[in-house]
């Protein structure tokens, strides 16, 4: 048996709240979801990559979603629809639903009198600085710092151990995962005869609406303007933004990625695991930067940027790095 | 003098706990440890790399473990055994007894009335959720998070500021440093017209036995299926475990790495610092990657491999990247 | 209107307190703070760079910090500094002063009997462990955890959810950013037939003075002896410093980097964002490491070290990594 449903459907009930048709006795009872390969009696599963054709054609599962050019090739209650993926993915929200908003404020958190928390829930051990304002239907976990002067917006939640710091702007509809911060300090010092001396961060960070943010990610405030991150945007887990960053609409940032001070990300780009962009570029929108990319001048044309040493057995690359160390005795052709 | 010690022993009582020979005045008492080059009167160390030897000759360390080829050559009290390194090793957990466990829970910890912490210790500003089990033995430190229906087993420690979300299952005797976050959304979505459709995750993190997880480090929660790390296997700081990820038992990652979703690695496998691992790959028992390496494709050989630019001096760098560059005008030989 | 400043100034006051002379009328009072490209009336900004030659002539700041040989080409109130942006800087922490100290310990707070925090600040959910020392005028944001005996200095901010384990020294006016771990154990294992043997982590992590930490940033405690990071060490966001590293004075660390263990970086470097340092390196004083780089072998001169993969389309990038890949069958010349 796949992961057992929050909420129960049978097959016809799904497949009306999908806008699909089905084929096969629609009251059998989705208790649970499962991938093709490992679906079982009770899971709803999908079919939609050919090179799984095999595991459908030999599947188990109760129900499957499926095209309608597969749909008489296997077995069970199939829901029909073009796209089974995206529909199961819809399902899935279906079958388990976010948990009803409760708007509780422990006694165990420590909300400021100057605060402004109506509607939202606030567990235990987080807290909430003067003046800030949270708005109705967030949902603030356990050991949560949000402090002075703070929005957040509706409909957010933020998980556990988030901080969120002094002055930091958060839009509507935005999920921050455990222990990311927002608002540190940015990097920012001028070398003195006595070592580094700090520069005040007196700027702020800004996140638009319906942004998701990793676990443990860090995104600074800025210098002197904002750090900003556009509507839309979805940034992974370890990511590092720097002050003054801008990131465009609907990017996304895959995890342990670097994004260094004053950069400006377009909208719609998406940037690889473990990339990292140097400061003061600008790239353009529309931009695909391979993980494990370096990128170290502006980009001003879309498209798939890629630099990254090929991987060999570490035999091979002893010489293939042997060989490049020599090219600079080479003649310049 | 060296790292005073928590536990006494003389070097008779020492060694033999060891179940080692020894040469000299067992009466002598050790009070501190400390590395070979900076060792003291009253300090236990160890003499097991050549290339020290002389540090060795010239050693003031009131109690030395060495190799017995190597026992007539220095001064001190000497304990004899094969493997010096290991033998140190298994001193340390002597002379440095893990604090008795006791089994209290704060009263500024907050513990749900369905949850079972029977013989666990939970610190101050700590919570477990509803339903969720502790083991007998476990330490919940400051400040950690365990969400609804998570099962800790027996013997863990949970450093300050670790998060472990809603259902995940961490099996025996496993440690978790601070800050670390268990059971975060895996980075799913969906294109649609109008920007990122996020999947609902609804896999859970499952961890074995043994397992040590480090500070910050993020295993995300699976999709459908879950993100396993097997038995024995041991992670470093700011490592990124991404949705469905399958780590084999007694592999170890070193820290800065990260592996993308639904990617299997072996057993046995050394994963180098700053790796990254793209993902829907598969590795093989036995594979050791190199620290900065990206792996693109799936290995199916055991064995070292490597993918990291040679560092020179940036001058030379410019040349090499400047003639690399030039290789595609190259013709193709 | 840029930043609200905390403090006004009118443009004398602020001239002299930088010890600076002005042109124009020193009544005009300094109401916030923008960028040069952003600057509009009420706001002080600078101009330095002669590429924003442009935006200078053109702004409708009230006050900039300009060169002599700039002062008549531009408009407004100018305050004469030989350096505008280290003069803007100081303009900074005149503008918007740290809020006055108040030595309160929260009622949500738990200190330890034992523990010494004369002259500190303790918020809500910190906890300050057994036998601990924390300096006159240092600030324990929330959430914040302080293990058993360990000293922090005078003057120090402890940001929310920072970890300070057991042990750990910092020095004086230290600034550690949100979700930091100090001290948590060093990666140090040793194999044996039944999987890898956990080597008790006996040392500490000791900070000099004036340190800034980055936020969710980790620096491991030694294995036997201590992981040392020296005076006046900046390090960014999400660093991974390893067991028994040691930091000279005056180092700058950017976000993302690993330094693994036992490596020694010498005084005043600057290593680039993304960096990775191998283990048991020594680097001297006064190298820069580029962003990105792997640092494989020790270095023993000061200058610039680079390793990275130039960036270029994708499609590019494959015919340079297919020819790279042919270079091993290339005759050794």
């Amino acid at each position: 048996m796949g992961r057992p449903v929050a909420k129960l459907f049978n097959a016809e009930a799904l497949a009306a709240e999908l806008g699909a048709p089905f084929i096969g006795d629609g009251s059998v009872l989705i208790t649970s979801v499962a991938s093709l390969g490992v679906a079982t009696p009770g899971d709803l599963t999908f079919f939609s990559d050919p090179k799984h054709r095999q595991a459908a054609l030999s599947s188990t599962a109760s129900v499957m979603i499926v095209r309608e050019a597969d749909a008489h090739a296997v077995a069970g209650v199939r829901i029909i629809h073009p796209a089974p993926h995206t529909a199961f993915a819809r399902a899935l929200d279906l079958l388990f639903p976010a948990p009803a908003h409760v708007a509780t404020v422990s006694d165990r958190a420590q909300v400021a009198a100057s605060a402004q928390v109506t509607g939202a829930r606030v567990d235990a051990f987080s807290s909430v600085g003067h003046n800030s304002i949270v708005g109705a239907g967030t949902a603030i976990h356990g050991q949560v710092f949000v402090g002075d002067d703070v929005v957040i917006g509706e409909n957010c939640v933020l998980h556990p151990g988030v901080r969120i710091l002094a002055g930091v702007r958060v839009g509507h509809r935005c999920i921050i995962h455990a222990g990311a911060v927002l608002g540190a300090d940015g990097f920012g010092f001028q070398p003195t005869r006595d070592g580094w001396h700090k520069v005040a961060q007196v700027g702020t960070v800004v996140v638009g609406n319906d942004v998701e943010i990793g676990a443990n990610t860090t995104i600074d405030r800025g210098a002197i303007e904002d750090t900003v991150i556009g509507n839309g945007v979805k940034i992974d887990n370890l990511v590092q933004i720097a002050h003054n960053v801008q990131i465009g609409d609907h990017t996304a940032i895959a995890g342990c990625t670097g994004i260094a001070g004053s950069s400006t990300i377009g909208a719609r780009c998406m940037i690889g695991g473990a990339a990292m962009i140097i400061g003061h570029l600008s790239i353009c929108d529309d931009v695909i930067v391979s993980g494990g990319t370096l990128i170290a001048t502006s980009i001003t044309e879309p498209g798939r940027y890629t630099g990254v040493f090929p991987t060999t057995t570490h035999r091979d690359w002893t010489k293939i790095a042997g060989r490049l160390r020599r090219l600079i005795k080479l003649p310049v052709r």
